[in-house]
C-alpha cells in the first residue's frame, strides 16, 4: 500500500512554491520521511507563502528564497535532486482577470524558467506540476475525465494549461520524465486565509470561525469536489518514486460524492459552531468566469497509482478548523 | 460570392504584423478595396518584417512603428477601428525551442497586451487572429477538423495555442468579437526568405531559384497542405465584416489534395527551371519537433463563410517564383 513511502528516505526533493499551502505541508511530510527537501518560495505577498508553514522542519532540510525565473539562483539548487514538487504559482483565478500580465508571468514564464534550468543542467529529475481541473473550464459531462476538452474560462486556467504543455512537452522532447496533476478545490492547515482572490473555502471557514455571513452567490447550488490536503499530499508522493506515474501522465484528482456550496457551507458552521448562511446576488466579475458545477473523476490515478482521498468532507474540516483555532493569528 | 468585399471602402482597419508576409499582402489588399489601414508592426529582425512589402500603399494608409507590447503606443491607435486583423507574432517552430522565452514575449505576453487594450478601450472592433494548425501537434487522424485535439510538438504551438484561448476568452467575458484562423503552411510574394528558422517554402525557394540542392529530410515523404497567401487573405477578408464568421469561432485553413515535399521540390524545381533534390537524414532537432504528415479539413469555413482555395499549387509556385525573380534583392 504505501511501499512508494520507502523511496524517500535520504532522497533530495525539491519543493517549488514550498512555502505555500500545499507545498509546505508536502515539505513537512517529505521531511517527516527522511529526505532532503529544499524549499524554493519567491515568497511575493498575496500568493500564499508563509514562514510559519514550515515551523518544525528538521536541520536536514532548507528553505532558499528563489525566484523561479532567477535562472543564475535557482541552476545551483538542481544539483543532486532526486525529484522536483513543482507547485509555485499564482492560484487566483480573480485576479489573472484583474492582471493578466501579472498571472503570465507566475504561470508561464516562472514554468518555462524551470524547465529550461532543469533541460541545461543535464539533469533528468522527475517534475510532478501542480496543475488544476480549471483547464476544464464549464464542464460538458460530470465528473470530468482527463481526456475533457480544455477550455479555461479564466486567464489562470489558460496559463495552468500552457504549463501543462511545457511539461508534457520537455518529456518528450528532452526527456525530462514529468507527471502532471490536475487538482480539485484543496482545503486544510496552511491555506492562505487573506485576501479576495482565493477560493471559496478559506474565504468560508475564516468567516464561519469569525461568526459572519457566509454569502452564497445564487444560493449557492453549485457543486464542487474537495480535497483535504493531506490527501493531495500522498498523491504527489505516489508520483515522486521512479516506478510511479509514468512520464507524460496526467492525472485528476478530486472527491465524491460532490457537495453543494450551500451544504458545504452548512456543515462547515455546524462544525465550527458559528456563521451564519446568506444568499446573495452574484457578483458581475465572479459570475463571468465561474465554471458551474464541476467534479473530477479520479479513477486513472487510483488504477494506476492506488491513490484515493481517505478524508471525509466532515472530517477534514473538523481538523482545518481545530488547526486555525489553534494557530488562526499566524493567517487572519 | 463576393459581397463580403464591399463592406471595406471607407472603414478603418488594423493589421498586427502588417510588414510581415501574410500581414503586408492583406494591408495592400485591403488598401486597395478602399479601406484606411493603420500597419502596426514592432519590426523586430527576423520576424519577417519588410517595407518593401507595402511598397505601394496609398495615402489613405500609414505605418506605425509600434510593438504590441507598448500598451501606451498602441491605445490610441485602435480609436476608430472596426476591424483588427491581428497577424503579429514569431512564426518559426525551431526558434521556438531554441529561445522559448522570447516566444513567450512575442506570442503569449504580445497577444495580451493587444486583447487588454482593447478591452480598456471599452471599443469592441473584430478581432481576426492568425493561429497555426501546428496546435494539433502529430495528428491522431488526417485531415484533422477542428475539434481535433490540442496537443503541441513545440514551444510555438503551445504559445499560439495560449493565444487561441485568450481570443475565445476575450470573447466570451468582454465579449469582444474575436475569431481564430488556424493557417495551413503559406507560401507566395513577400514572404520571410532568409534565415534557418523558417518554414520548407522559402527555403526551397530560395534554394530552387540559386540552383542549390533542396534537402529531403528523410527523402520528403511526410505530406503536407499549403494555401498561396491570396487565399489566405480572403480568409481573412472574409470574417472581417459582422455578418463574416460568428465571434468565437475557430476554424482551419487548408487545400487538397496534400502533397508529399519530395512532389512539392519536384514541381518547384520544374517551374524554377533550376535547383536539384537530395535526400538527407533528419537534422536532431528538426526531428524531435516535427509533425509528420499534416492536413487540414477546412470544410468548415467552406459551409460558413463560402472561403476555398482557388490556387493550385503550380500556380501558386508559378506567381511565387515570377515575383521573387522581379524582387528577389529585397529578400535574399
Amino acid at each position: 500500500m504505501d511501499e512508494h513511502l520507502d523511496w524517500y528516505p535520504g532522497r533530495s526533493v525539491l519543493v517549488t512554491g514550498g512555502l505555500g499551502f500545499i507545498g509546505s505541508n508536502l515539505a513537512l511530510t517529505l521531511d517527516a520521511l527522511g529526505a532532503r527537501v529544499t524549499i524554493v518560495d519567491s515568497s511575493i505577498p498575496g500568493l500564499g507563502a508563509n514562514r510559519f508553514n514550515v515551523e518544525g522542519l528538521s536541520d536536514r532540510s532548507q528553505v532558499a528564497a528563489v525566484d523561479l525565473r532567477d535562472t543564475a539562483a535557482l541552476a545551483p539548487l538542481l544539483a543532486g535532486q532526486d525529484c522536483i514538487f513543482n507547485l509555485a504559482g499564482q492560484a487566483s483565478h480573480i485576479d489573472s482577470m484583474t492582471d493578466p500580465l501579472a498571472d503570465l508571468d507566475l504561470n508561464g514564464r516562472a514554468q518555462l524558467c524551470l524547465l529550461e534550468a532543469v533541460r541545461a543542467s543535464g539533469l533528468r529529475p522527475r517534475v510532478i506540476f501542480a496543475s488544476t481541473r480549471q483547464v476544464y473550464g464549464r464542464p460538458e459531462r460530470l465528473p470530468a475525465t482527463e481526456d475533457h476538452p480544455v477550455r479555461p474560462t479564466d486567464i489562470n486556467g489558460i496559463h495552468k494549461q500552457a504549463a501543462e504543455h511545457y511539461h508534457r512537452l520537455f518529456h518528450e522532447v528532452y526527456e525530462v520524465p514529468t507527471v502532471v496533476l490536475r487538482l480539485a478545490n484543496v482545503y486544510g492547515p496552511r491555506q492562505l486565509m487573506r485576501g479576495r482572490g482565493q477560493g471559496f473555502i478559506p474565504i468560508f471557514v475564516r468567516t464561519a470561525m469569525e461568526d459572519g455571513t457566509l454569502s452564497l452567490f445564487g444560493g449557492g447550488h453549485q457543486e464542487r469536489d474537495a480535497n483535504y490536503v493531506d490527501d493531495v499530499v500522498d498523491a504527489f508522493l505516489r508520483c515522486g518514486p521512479p516506478t510511479g506515474a509514468a512520464p507524460g501522465s496526467t492525472y485528476n484528482l478530486g472527491a465524491e460524492p460532490p457537495f453543494t456550496l450551500r451544504s458545504f457551507a452548512k456543515t462547515l458552521v455546524a462544525i465550527a459552531g458559528a456563521g451564519t448562511l446568506a444568499n446573495v446576488e452574484w457578483p458581475a466579475d465572479r459570475a463571468l468566469i465561474d465554471v458551474g458545477s464541476v467534479s473530477t473523476d479520479h479513477s486513472s490515478i487510483t488504477a494506476d497509482l492506488g491513490w484515493k482521498p481517505t478524508w471525509s468532507l466532515a472530517d477534514g474540516l473538523e481538523a482545518t478548523v481545530a488547526y486555525y483555532r489553534l494557530h488562526g493569528r499566524h493567517y487572519w
